[in-house]
Formats: C-alpha cells, sequence, structure tokens
C-alpha cells in the first residue's frame, strides 16, 4: 500500500480504459468520461422538458447512446440510491437510473455502484462533504468546464471516484 | 350516461383495439393482454433471479418485447407509483417502471396511468378494496387463467380498467 498516492490527489498513469459516470434525473441526467487516468475527457447534462416520463426517458437514453456512439466506454459507475426523506422525487430519480441501467445492459456495459459517502471520501477525503466543497475540490484536482453545473459535476465525481478505485486494486493487484 | 352499465360489469362490445397492463416489479412483471371489450386475451409474469440490477431489467424489457412482437397493442396502462411507507422497494419497482416506460415510448405505445384505488374502484365498485377481494372480483367478471399470480392479477386489473375507462369515454362522445 506504500507505493499508492493519497486517494484525494491524481493517480498518475491511465490504465487505458474509459469510465462513464452517470448523475440520473428525470429533469437532468449528468454525464461524464474520464479516462483510466481519472482526467475528465467529455461530460454534459441531458436536459427533458415537462410531459409524460416515457418521451422523457426515451430522450435521455437516445442522447446517452449518442454519447456511447461517439465515446466508447468499458465501464459505468453511478452513485447508490437510498430512500431519503424526499421519497416522492426518488421515484424519478429511480424511473431515470431504471431506463438508463437498461440501457447499459443492452450494450453491454457493467455498472459500478458507489455510496455518496464514498465518492465524497474519494474527491474531498471527507464523507459528510457538502456540494460546494465537493465541486471546489473537482476544480482543483482535474480540469473541468469552467460553468460546470451540479448534474455534470456529480457524474464527474462518480466517474472520478470509480477511476481512481479501479487503479487502486489495480495496484494492490500488481 | 343513462346508456352505461356499471362499471364493475361488463361494458360490451369491443372497440377494436388491444391494451397492454403492466404490474412492474424487478422480481417479478406481471403483464396482460386485453381487448377492447375488456376480455382477457393473454397475460403472464417476467420473473428475474437476484443480481445486478442492469441485466434483470434487461431480462424484463427482452420479454416484454417479445410479448408486443407476439402481440401488437395499441395502448398501455399502468398503476401510478406512490412513495408509501416501504420506501426502500419503492426503488426497485420505480427503476422497473422506468426500463419498461422507456420500452415501450421506443415502440411508440401511450402509457396511461391509473390511481391503486380507480383500479380497485372500476373492478369491485370500491376503492379499498382487498387483494383478495379483487382477485376475486376479477375472476368472476372476466374468464382468466385459474392460476393466476397476484403480478399477472395486478396486470390484467389495470389493463381492464383502461379498457373499461376507454369504452366509457367512447360512449360518453357518441
Amino acid at each position: 500500500m506504500g507505493r499508492l498516492r493519497p486517494e484525494a490527489g491524481p493517480v498518475g498513469a491511465s490504465t487505458g480504459l474509459r469510465y462513464l459516470g452517470i448523475d440520473p434525473g428525470l429533469a437532468a441526467t449528468g454525464w461524464a468520461l474520464v479516462d483510466g487516468g481519472a482526467r475528465v475527457v467529455a461530460c454534459g447534462t441531458i436536459r427533458t422538458g415537462p410531459g409524460a416520463a416515457g418521451p422523457r426517458l426515451l430522450r435521455i437514453v437516445d442522447e446517452l447512446r449518442s454519447v456511447l456512439a461517439a465515446n466508447p466506454v468499458d465501464e459505468a459507475a453511478m452513485e447508490e440510491l437510498f430512500a431519503g426523506r424526499n421519497a416522492s422525487s426518488v421515484i424519478g430519480v429511480a424511473q431515470a437510473r431504471g431506463a438508463i441501467l437498461v440501457t447499459l445492459a443492452s450494450a453491454g456495459i457493467a455498472v459500478h455502484e458507489y455510496k455518496p459517502a464514498q465518492v465524497k471520501a474519494v474527491l474531498t477525503g471527507y464523507g459528510m462533504a457538502t456540494k460546494v466543497q465537493m465541486v471546489r475540490m473537482l476544480s482543483l484536482q482535474v480540469p473541468v468546464p469552467s460553468r460546470l453545473d451540479d448534474h455534470a459535476a456529480d457524474a464527474v465525481a462518480v466517474a472520478i471516484c470509480h477511476a481512481r478505485s479501479r487503479r487502486l486494486h489495480q495496484l494492490v493487484a500488481t
């Protein structure tokens, strides 16, 4: 373990793989592509207007398929979803999650899940970090677009968390 | 409105359309095809074993696509989902729902949603009917397979609710 650099810092050479981070939501789904060295290749947010859930979910997965067609990825990562106090908003997020999970499964892309506290700890060294602290730490660690919205930022964070976890496993295994 | 028969009884001639009722769930998704006269054409339950959500959702939508390929439908119906006390099971149902909604949207099939109390009222005349009362009333009203599980029964119920609502709208409009 002595060879490992701190998890919150850059992790070094790329593993040659590409990872997709997703922050699912019906109104806004953030996505981010990072390489094995946890560098952000591209990121964005898919937005849908009001209306029936089906066509909105279809728009999300159609845009996601376009992203994947232009940028093949090896693995995907998402935060685990918990039923918190705001249970009604959980339904919208879970439905978007279901549509995205089936799309990724159909493309043969395995999805790795991380607890929100794990993502925060990897990015900031502190599992209870606020959203503002997360975005600030993120921008200090990796070059990200200057006007990164919360959804794309969350997608970048989980993708980087996954890339670093993968790199850690690789270092431990060698 | 005088021409209408009671909602809990048979509604008469077919509209010539076919409807798909769905009771979504990760472990078991019930489905039912009914015609415009609210007669059950076919029904069943798609089951998945333990494992990652993505491949399980993919199995559900693959089987659903096979059902739709063999039996084209005009419209679909589902119960609305509410975040009740059992919030953690809501996530699994909502994820299955999202995967199914995007599959139906992709096939150009509109989904109509009904509150659980509406479905019960249409089937039994009583919005607070128990599951046992629902299944008993269902079997008295339409020929259904003798060993109908809860998931297929719920799918039959929402499909019949939709077929009768459609027929009602048609009678009111003429």
